[in-house]
């Protein structure tokens, strides 16, 4: 895998470097998915044909799902403020891994998805931006918005909006790791209610994976952050990890995320931070590490 | 043309017909537009390879232009005040039609054109809006917003963003009669600077049109509203029309629409009204008739 080995830090474009080719033009595009032939095709799709299907929706605008591509098409929406492992880099710069979700989302599940990267940061601007742009979509997925910012953008938008607004660095990475630990927890033939499981990190990732294992009946879960263990005792807690404490960390462990991985049975790593070797090699006897 | 004959007043979906059974799930697709075989390629689209893209467009804005879809993507954006000869019928009533464009952007012209249909008609907010959503988009183009609203909205828009602002009901429609008036006058054999223009209707595309032939050279022009002849000696006139009058009406005819029909030689219909065939008639002779 030599991408992988590549010196990030590397920016002047070099014309002949796989990557930037790839990237030339774009990655996506928008195409017909009709065939107009000629004038009559064209007269139904467009005008005068158009007007009683736009007719039609403007007084029962469910129909949209049918007659248009409101049914199977998301907006991708981004800040730019927490992408890939790179930051806050703005929009233009989320924008080519944002063609690259509405790529999967193409390729590996037939959904259309347009791009949004937005000029703004402020959480009350990108609300109403985006309930303002929704009507010609079928559903949002917030993509790279930082936390705790996201938490509240994605629940104002829940009630805001009567599409399903999905956070893909929450929702998406959780029910990853919920599929994976219920098969590793059936291959290696434990109870997942037995397990006591370490999350480094308690950004959207470790919150909602957090959140969905609990949900699940994950029988105890330890989250940690950079200062530590997230506890009950910490007063430098944002309401969401205060939130967290609350529900978490049964054996009441605090101090460092050593404290909690020795003897635990899994590790979920969403964090930006490493874990030295030794302190690995603490955890229970067939531990399962998911490093993400 | 059995199309146009067709009762637009007619709302109930028919499955069979056609205009319906053609928008079924709606007429364009968002689809990659480079491969992505295997777990390689998508490391060179995605992850880990988009980073070096997205960081380098972070360095440099301008290089989004070749390595994104933004240099042949445009927003096509609407808020489903002017649609067709429909009106205001909402963004969702809209979407088919903005749908329509989009697939005439990429089959006639090439270029990516995505759909957005504004849940506001209010003009600050469409402006900042628009605004947000702009950076991953080369341009974009204002669609079936009514006048005078979309003037303010161009115009203010040209002023806050660094890509061309196209309002199609304007400028599209302009540069299709500047083209066919001057090949009209070509194989007529008449110089466009001798002939005498009504043009009925002073929305956007009437006051448009009018601009662009008298940039172009037109000699005399005389635009009509609903209540007639658009002149500096009426009270009734918005701000975008009393500019219009002060530029037109060379000949100064007050009243209604027929007296400057009255040996004209050209007749460019763009409002709802309709004209009787005994007014049409006297036109001057030979009288080059665009019915919009």
């Amino acid at each position: 895998m030599p991408l992988l080995t590549k010196d990030l830090s590397v920016n002047t474009p070099d014309p002949n470097d796989p990557v930037f080719a790839l990237h030339e033009g774009g990655k996506i595009e928008v195409r017909s998915s009709v065939e107009v032939r000629d004038r009559e095709g064209l007269s139904l799709a467009y005008t005068p044909g158009v007007a009683r299907v736009s007719q039609a929706l403007a007084e029962d605008p469910e129909l949209a799902y049918r007659y248009t591509w409101k049914g199977n098409t998301v907006l991708v929406v981004t800040d730019g403020t927490a992408v890939l492992g790179l930051g806050d880099i703005g929009p233009i710069g989320a924008l080519p891994v944002m063609e690259g979700k509405a790529l999967l989302f193409k390729d590996f599940g037939g959904v259309n998805a347009v791009p949004i990267c937005l000029d703004t940061k402020d959480v009350e601007e990108i609300i109403e931006t985006v309930v303002r742009i929704a009507p010609a979509f079928g559903g949002v997925n917030l993509e790279d918005i930082s936390a705790p910012r996201c938490f509240e953008i994605e629940q104002r938008l829940q009630e805001l909006l009567d599409i399903p607004i999905f956070h893909d660095d929450q929702h998406g990475t959780a029910i990853v790791v919920l599929a994976a630990l219920l098969n590793s927890a059936k291959v290696t033939g434990r109870n997942i209610a037995d397990l006591r499981v370490v999350v480094s990190g308690a950004g959207a990732a470790g919150v909602a994976v957090t959140n969905m294992l609990l949900d699940a009946g994950i029988g105890d879960i330890a989250v940690a952050d950079s200062k530590g263990i997230v506890t009950t005792s910490r007063s430098d807690l944002t309401p969401v990890k205060a939130d967290l404490a609350a529900r978490t960390n049964r054996a009441g462990i605090e101090g460092p995320i050593a404290d909690a991985i020795r003897g635990a049975d899994v590790f979920i790593g969403l964090s930006s931070g490493k874990v030295p070797a030794e302190i690995v090699a603490t955890l229970a006897p067939g531990a399962i590490i998911f490093a993400l």
